[in-house]
């Protein structure tokens, strides 16, 4: 892991990094200390590590708990170069988007390609996080993510025992994610956009049904995926501090 | 309205009030002012006013957020007389129970008929309420339930201007409540048991989608509506303050 370059914001130290091919960003604390707990953010479909969102999110996150946390480019997203396969899935979005053909069947395809390329980068990743002075090893770890960062983030969590609480986003629901969901029992809190033509209500509502954690909830708004209505910012702060210590 | 006993408990004043027919009680704080937030607070079916739950509740809201909370027993439950209707509607659950017959027609009946009851004596309760120094015409007015809590809750906040702000735990729905739904527009949030036998999924699932509210969320936590898992037992103070004000 090496970091290419470092500021800071109202108390919060960005660090860029690069891992190999894998472009990423570490924010954390001045204050923060070996140990505190860790989130892993999983950035949407067509954005990339440090979309204003996330940005947002990774501030709350170590400035309100005291955590630290770390986002990676998928693979063809942020600053990382697209391969022909990227560069064909850019091309079937935006024509079907023209010619108003149904999404889901492209979104399942690039999706799964994408986390069978990004699980283990993210491995990978923490692997390195973990082997840094101010992480350490038994720094709890959490997963968030919306969209694509859902569709890897359930892939991840299915087969990483390192990941002990995951809060997931709306996501487009296809077969493999159901069968991830089923393999994990960690606490997770779901979120769903009841109003969304692109990710219909039933698979969301049936993926929650197939996590197997005994410790779940969901959690539906009003709105579009990106443009849910009334959600309280802080909720996904509490509910990692519920779980993985660390000030709410 | 006639206060018949006050005793008072970690700094919460109860007072046990009449009011014609309908036995009530009033939670407060020592050192809460005119103006403050009030809490109608609705039982489930087959208890009564001061419930362990509801008792709990009120403290949190009285001691957390600085409300008054005022809960009022169902016709034929808890101190007040049952009449011939409510003798046989228990009769006839624990025949149901006891053959295994389905409830749900047995609910819809009782619930609908306590309803009607019940939405004038919650009317008069607040009038009386809103009368009193202490409370006053101002303060901001939010209700609380499950099961029949809701069920009476919904009919009486689709007529009762007076309230600002709602919350829902699980309910048995039936038609009626739908259509109640549909005419409520103020910020509401809605709470489903995942896994309950005698209050099935999807109508709790269409009536969030009734409910005509531009703000209105859904939360759902697996097990059955009297033990549902993992629910912040915060959550429903953080609501109430988001939309009534008052320290959460």
């Amino acid at each position: 892991m090496h970091f290419i370059s470092e500021t800071s914001s109202n108390g919060v130290i960005e660090r860029n990094f690069t891992l190999g091919d894998i472009t990423g960003v570490l924010w954390s604390s001045a204050s923060s200390s070996a140990g505190a707990p860790l989130i892993l953010s999983g950035h949407t479909g067509g954005i990339h590590k440090k979309a204003p969102g996330l940005v947002a999110n990774a501030h709350r996150l170590v400035t309100g708990n005291g955590y630290t946390v770390a986002a990676i480019d998928a693979p063809g997203h942020g600053d990382r170069p697209r391969d022909a396969e990227d560069e064909a899935a850019r091309a079937g979005f935006a024509r079907a988007h023209e010619n108003g053909d149904p999404m889901g069947p492209l979104i399942t395809e690039y999706n799964t390609s994408l986390a069978q390329r990004a699980v283990p980068e993210w491995q990978a990743t923490i692997d390195a996080l973990q082997a840094l002075p101010e992480i350490g090893p038994d720094a709890p770890i959490g997963y968030g993510g919306m969209t694509l960062g859902v569709a890897i983030g359930l892939m991840l969590t299915a087969v990483e025992p390192r990941i002990r609480a995951a809060s997931y986003g709306p996501v487009f629901t296809y077969e493999a994610l159901i069968d991830a969901a089923k393999q994990i029992t960690i606490p997770v809190e779901f979120t769903i956009a009841w109003d969304d033509e692109g990710i219909p209500r039933e698979p969301g509502l049936a993926l929650f049904d197939a996590c197997a954690s005994p410790e779940k909830s969901l959690h539906v708004y009003p709105g579009r995926h990106n443009r849910m209505l009334g959600v309280d910012p802080d909720a996904q702060s509490r509910f990692f501090a519920r779980h993985l210590g660390g000030v709410a």
